[in-house]
């Protein structure tokens, strides 16, 4: 079998074989297919599509490049969450705790933010001390521990995947809803969890902009984890405007400490629990109401394990950033439209993403919403406080703030998303 | 400007803008673009394809990549033809001599033979002494002494060309028709012809297997052809079956000489002739019969200068292979089929061809064809030689012609081509 014989084959539109798939990515992952064809191939995968067989093969040839994490010598089930990515999206860090307080183990590979969307390893590593990478031994550790673990993943996991993503990156073939899926479920496959919860954030501030498109990402999803043996489900959510009021690293860890407190904001919280009940229901866990572990304090307590565990201090004081500037609402009246992207936009540019794998992030840089659409404002009032180490930094957040919320005069605000738009199993 | 938007614009369908195509053709040869990356846009091409525009400002970009090459210290104008390779297809080597014997000067830029098409270079190679490569002034001092010359391109004729054709070579991106077209418009418009004859083979034996391809190239090159302001026409021709009765390399040129001598095949001389009008015609040259210079021998008279001109020995005997082989009729009847394909790879694997460029060839191995389609046969009587310097060749060429030719008892074959299948200007 030879690469040009596979690239021929997908792109003349035809079904790739379980061999020829086999064969790609293994060669491709040990070096002998070459970079300029293998983007040949994911250009032809990107506009001639694959099929469920080929893409749970890929899926599988992908986990088999790498080892696959086990956690059967734990006494519970194991059950996980992957988001694919949004604006505000710090629901991995009440939630972890939160599932492993009723009973489930959850086993958290996460990455680092790149553009507009943010990371929970940089969020979490604004807490002075936690440490994101760890061992086999020390995750089982934690796991064992706390009940929970949040870390990275290591470059035993899935290594074709790695690489390929890497290639995709350059080449303009990153947006191929098989090739998307099929690099999210081989990492979750290979982390070795036993259920799999799937938010596919919808909207102006998501990877897909349009429900169809996440639900066709969805679908593939769930077919691939099925075809896998893992319990797989996934809900559409909103992502039109951001999940929470708080914006960036440190700020989205304080928020999310509000949550585990039994406060925090109406949004935050009702994703963390329909999750939950998702992520228990998957893991064969219907006794416990994860509302109830918010309340009485024990998700708040597996938090405080959880980072202390990975050398973090729950009780040290979060950085904060030297500057603030606020955006004051014009008018009078409802916030009809805050815009996702915008404000993901600006949080970037603030210093809280990152515009390369290797730049540093700010730990206290953000965006502080002080009204979510459809809350009314007042003229004068704060809309906005924008936060960053340099003061120089608030002339291009605000560019992109620019046109990202809207004052009206009618009380009903329409158009909005649901929280949850859909439930695909 | 950066690679990842042009890939995605070809990609998502758009018409790519001069700007886009100038920079990506430009950036490729300076390498600034990768491999990884020109191999997803020639993806995206083959299978999005290019408009007219588009193919005219890339061809336009891969020639301002190198020189341009000028002839107008000439006193009589230039004309050329480019055949898209077939089998048997020695026609450059009486048609050259041929037109240059009729007024005009023929400066081409050939190439040698890859597979089971033969090369140029690699026919006249087989003629002692002679050599293919020439420097721009040696090719003025041989149109000028012989008025046609037939030489290797040089390195700095469309480099952009060059590295694109090894890299789609290797990316299963060789078969996308913007991209032939360009490929070879780009090195013909740099070689300073005046006027050109595209001969676009059609069958087996050629690179577009249906007329409905080989006709969507013509009207591409011939698009190009006149985009740049030069006269351009096409001629479909039939490649069905071997054209005359040799294939190979110095069978190949001592049946030129025969036809140059007023003898050869009738479909060579044909198809000689006829190209030669075309070539003539383009040059503005309508008062000279090429059939009478094949008959007066001047057409032989510049054959000789130009092979002298060349360092070749006209009169030197030409290499023969050690081994032959005859396939004998099996029964009597009319040859009703003799397919170019299997011939080709036949005279191939006897050693008239390359696997790879840095294969050499042998020049004594091919094959010679005792009967055409449409002629009587004799149960006995050869019906091929094949000819290759080590007898242990043979058993793989017959495998390639096994099923390549059938006798029939009925005297009318139907369903051959005709010489000259249509004509595109």
């Amino acid at each position: 079998m030879d690469a040009i014989d596979v690239i021929r084959a997908k792109r003349d539109g035809a079904e790739l074989t379980p061999e020829q798939i086999d064969f790609a990515v293994d060669a491709y992952t040990r070096g002998t297919i070459a970079d300029e064809q293998m983007s040949a191939l994911a250009m032809a995968i990107l506009l001639n599509g694959m099929t469920r067989p080929e893409v749970a093969r890929w899926t599988e040839a992908m986990i088999r490049s790498g080892e696959r994490m086990d956690w059967s010598a734990l006494d519970r089930p194991t059950t996980d969450k992957h988001s694919t990515g949004g604006v505000g999206d710090k629901i991995t860090l009440p939630l972890a705790p939160l599932v492993a307080a009723c009973g489930a183990a959850v086993p958290q590979l996460s990455g680092r933010g790149l553009g507009h969307t943010g990371g929970t390893l940089d969020k979490l590593e604004s807490i002075p001390g936690w440490r994101a990478s760890l061992s086999n031994e020390e995750m089982l550790d934690v796991l064992t521990e706390a009940g929970a673990v949040v870390c990275a993943a290591g470059t035993g996991l899935a290594p074709a995947d790695r690489k390929l993503y890497a290639l995709r990156d350059v080449t303009g073939t990153v947006e191929s809803i098989p090739l998307i899926a099929s690099s999210i479920m081989s990492k979750k496959i290979a982390e070795g969890t036993g259920a799999l919860v799937l938010d596919v954030k919808v909207g102006s501030g998501a990877f897909m902009k349009t429900a169809a498109d996440a639900r066709e990402l969805a679908e593939t999803m769930v077919a691939i984890g099925t075809d896998h043996g893992l319990r797989t489900v996934a809900l559409l959510t909103a992502m039109d405007r951001p999940l929470g009021n708080a914006v960036g690293n440190a700020v989205e860890v304080a928020e999310s400490v509000e949550v585990l407190a039994g406060g925090g904001p109406s949004d935050v919280v009702e994703l963390t629990v329909t999750l939950a009940r998702e992520m228990l229901a998957a893991a064969g866990i219907t006794d416990r109401d994860p509302a109830d572990a918010l309340a009485d304090g024990t998700a708040m307590d597996v938090w405080r394990r959880m980072i202390t565990a990975q050398g973090g201090d729950p009780d040290a004081p979060l950085p904060s950033a030297a500057e603030t500037h606020q955006v004051i609402a014009p008018s009078t009246g409802v916030l009809t439209r805050l815009d996702a992207y915008g404000v993901g936009v600006a949080a970037w540019r603030l210093g809280a993403g990152r515009a390369r794998k290797e730049d540093p992030v700010s730990f206290g840089a953000g965006v502080i919403c002080h009204a979510k659409p459809g809350e009314k404002v007042t003229q004068g009032q704060p809309l906005l406080t924008l936060h960053a180490d340099d003061a120089s930094r608030f002339d291009r957040a605000l560019e992109a703030l620019d046109g990202a919320y809207e004052i009206g005069s009618d009380t009903s605000v329409t158009g909005l998303q649901p929280l949850v738009i859909d439930r695909i199993s």
